[in-house]
């Protein structure tokens, strides 16, 4: 196999709902696009959330790491590249490349995936996945964009408070991943996303949360352009971590 | 031109993020994808928004009805048909099919747009466009819906408030229509998702809402299946009405 050709490549358009008031692609769109060619990709060679499911196995996102240039336009095409950096027993790296309707590569993204066992929720031996034929699609393509980093919230106070809604809900019954972003993005004011871009953007993801469950939002400003976010359920448990650094 | 040639047909996915806890495609995605088929037939045909804006025009959404027997699965392929039905001088009708993965038509929508003057904001010519060339379109494709009908709400007691927020606001700085859909939907207890299904689904747009707006939402049980909405800005002004019918 060549390296090449470990590479999958997934052409998409920003549609104008998918834009926010400055007309560029919001993080929330990006993010599903991102999520959809890596299941495209692993579903094109036989590892994709399907054929998992017929084993009582499905994959789990746990972090995610997005780095920008530049976000495309209402109306512009752009291409999402992903490829299979690392797999660990426990763990696969997963990385893309946004390319802009150009050729361009304006940003970078890094995720980190679990596999786990649908009825012991328990993490499973990735290396016990088609033989052990996972790691074929190991791909050197570099990703110059730092790993996902360790995210601390100290504040106690609660920026929003917000209950889980229909919407919100996937179908596994859980809020799902791209919500969270959305959500998240909602905390801050229109005036900063007026004068300010998200350079890079993080989630990591650490429970699952449920409709009606309340979802409460601290937030530590690290400095003026770096925000720490946490996401509890129901005043206690932590559902996921988010850092935004703007620019 | 033949009847034929005249509709523009569209693919699509039923994406895992755009689907309800049931694995269907929900209303507010199915809602985008049917603007969108609707924006793409009248780029190709040359009266797209981006042609309109040169000459200081835009199209605005003013009734949305869809009426569906099923709604295509998660990862399932789906088509949306359009086609113009009239051309009125100052309003056009076009109608659209959903068709499933095995060409079956599972539903259809109606929606009624208007061209507005973008300094006025006044309601523009039909005719004037293109020399009158528009109602060359005009299909007589059947579409066995009925057309939107006039929804009243009597209720006085708010059934939800929100703040429109960052990831509510499209290009245009207004709510964008799909989240009013996003938010009626999401006034419903999981319950009733489980039980039923949503058998047509109405949206009159009367006015724009903005950043920071306090939407009020009002709901009538005109029937233990049948509930009309209204959404107001700030505790006065009616900015949308919605009918649901389950089944």
């Amino acid at each position: 196999m060549t390296e090449k050709s470990k590479i999958g490549s997934y052409k998409a358009v920003a549609e104008p709902f998918h834009v926010d008031f400055n007309g560029r692609l919001t993080m929330g769109v990006l993010g599903n696009h991102i999520l959809n060619s890596a299941g495209f990709h692993a579903t094109e060679r036989g590892f994709g959330i399907a054929s998992l499911n017929e084993n009582n196995y499905t994959w789990v996102l746990s972090r995610l790491a997005i780095e920008l240039e530049d976000m495309p336009y209402q109306y512009e095409e752009f291409t999402i590249e992903t490829w299979v950096e690392n797999v660990y027993r426990l763990f696969t790296d997963r990385n893309f490349a946004i390319v802009n309707k150009d050729g361009k590569k304006i940003g970078y993204a890094r995720s980190v995936w679990a596999m786990i066992d649908l009825e012991t929720r328990k993490p499973a031996d990735l290396f016990s996945l088609h033989g052990g034929s996972i790691d074929e699609y190991i791909c050197d393509e570099p990703c110059p964009i730092e790993k996902p980093s360790r995210i601390k919230v100290a504040s106690k106070e609660c920026a929003d408070k917000i209950k889980a809604k229909y919407s919100d809900i996937d179908v596994n019954g859980h809020v799902n991943s791209i919500r969270y972003i959305e959500h998240i993005l909602d905390l801050f004011p229109m005036e900063l996303y007026k004068e300010k871009r998200i350079k890079r953007f993080e989630m990591a993801y650490v429970a699952e949360s449920y409709f009606g469950d309340e979802l409460s939002f601290f937030m530590d400003e690290v400095s003026p352009n770096e925000y720490n976010i946490e996401v509890k359920k129901n005043g206690e448990e932590t559902v996921c971590r988010s850092k935004i650094l703007f620019q």
